[in-house]
């Protein structure tokens, strides 16, 4: 239960005020920009107008399948004006994450079960890993004995891995299991992935072999809801977060997202969420904003 | 917290006594019987003693790789007298299980994440599957288009898979995540699997990305320390459960499976419990009867 109230943007004054109270908005992309390969209406315009008012953009999402150049891509591909700087994918925020917070030392590797999104951006910092497309041939016997501990691994990544397979599990649990110092990271912690109109297992999912082998939850799960990548983002633009909003569709990824880092929130209705959980007696994650598309704020350009 | 206490069998007039209380023994094999491909001291001698005095033996086990045919391989190996209709696995239980005790309809198919230890079962007791070595390969992009929901799949059984992949996790999420009456099955749930002197993630753990994914437990785990594995058993032979005794190695499934079942049990100290574990002022779970090892019946041989 909580008491907050959220204000529905929906005059032209509204909309101005809003605009006017942040410096920063960081986007979600599904549900928000577009819906997969298709731009929402009047968010073409929306963009262009907040970046002609001087409004820092940023993109942030929890897909790590892909690095911020791949992003970009589909960026370009649709026409909407973006830089790679702005784009923070959970891959990006991890591989952040390790170099800039953790300090991970340059002698030590990360264990990686995850695709080229993840190992590009590991690669990109600096960082040495392991794992990834190299394991992606799984064990073809129930011959153990070249899973063995290595102290050079100084942390386990995971991210979603299409091409999951019991010896990458296997080496990520004897890394984690025989040493009480090797990281347990997430890029994030979303337990399905939309996709063709239904959902299928996501990462949160996938490392779920490894929760219940170990018997212990991961130290850090980067991306959205977590703060970890509210951290990396501050930290790296040096945003002040009383002039920063987060502008997402789903209440417990994107908005609870704000709600952990202290920032605003604006909710859309173009994605998952609806505005009736946000109005129910019982709503439990409301966002301080809410508007029915990213692109109605179009009615206040001139 | 318990009461109970344990009796030790010291003395060869305990050892007598014990026996001539059971009928049947239900045998945990692994730490009991044999370690890896050694066979106890002893135990040759104890079983052939159990068996000329006309005691009913079943050989009881979690592991689900292997059909009952090959797990008989193992004891001619080792030279110990057993019959493929004493051999009861989690692999068989949950055939026996889909077909004897819930009637799984013959029109109905089965979708296995495990290897031919459970389709050669499953084949046996005449059911339909899908799925296990024909899934071996994985997806090799994002294109989840072929992966729909499928009304002829009845249950999936996930047991123990090296080849465990994306393609599996998903298909197996489909058809429960869309069909509410699809059966959720688990051979076993042991977390962990005992090799090479380690340990690795066991058939709980590969199916935990299911769990997580749907956010809800299986219908039902056949294996120890579960029912429905009794279950078969009693159903089975006819077993007169008061006069049945289990005897295994490790507290939290063979002792479990005794206590959830209602029969006697018998922790040998050959494996992995230990004598401190149940003398524990706090111990929970705590076997009716323990021995050093199997293999110490033998001092009671004429």
């Amino acid at each position: 239960m909580t008491t907050t109230i959220s204000i529905k943007l929906e005059t032209d004054v509204a909309r101005r005020e809003f605009i006017d109270k942040f410096d920063a908005f960081l986007l979600d992309c599904d549900g928000v920009i577009w819906e997969e390969e298709i731009v929402l209406p009047g968010v073409h315009e929306t963009l262009k107008y907040l970046r002609s008012k001087g409004k820092q953009l940023l993109f942030v999402t929890n897909n790590s399948t892909r690095s911020r150049d791949a992003y970009l891509a589909k960026f370009q591909r649709l026409g909407i004006e973006a830089y790679v700087d702005e784009i923070f994918g959970s891959a990006y925020a991890s591989a952040y994450y390790l170099k800039n917070v953790l300090d991970f030392p340059s002698d030590k590797k990360v264990y990686v079960i995850g695709e080229s999104g993840i190992t590009d951006e590991l690669a990109a910092e600096g960082i040495q890993y392991i794992g990834s497309a190299a394991d992606n041939e799984s064990l073809k016997s129930m011959d153990f004995s070249k899973i063995v501990p290595d102290p050079e691994v100084g942390a386990v990544l995971c991210g979603f891995d299409l091409y999951v397979n019991y010896l990458k599990f296997a080496k990520a649990f004897t890394y984690l299991h025989s040493n009480p110092n090797c990281l347990f990271l997430l890029t994030n912690n979303d337990t399905t992935y939309p996709a063709n109109g239904s959902i299928f297992p996501g990462t949160g999912s996938l490392a779920a072999p490894l929760v219940t082998a170990l018997n212990r939850k991961p130290h850090c799960v980067i991306g959205k809801p977590n703060k970890p990548m509210l951290d990396c983002i501050v930290k790296k633009f040096h945003l002040d977060v009383k002039r920063t909003c987060m502008i997402g569709d789903r209440l417990d990824t994107d908005i609870q997202f704000g709600i952990n880092g202290g920032i605003s929130s604006l909710l859309v209705l173009t994605g998952v969420s609806q505005e009736k959980e946000i109005l129910a007696n019982d709503a439990s994650i409301v966002p301080d904003y809410y508007i029915k598309s990213l692109g109605d704020f179009a009615t206040i350009i001139e």
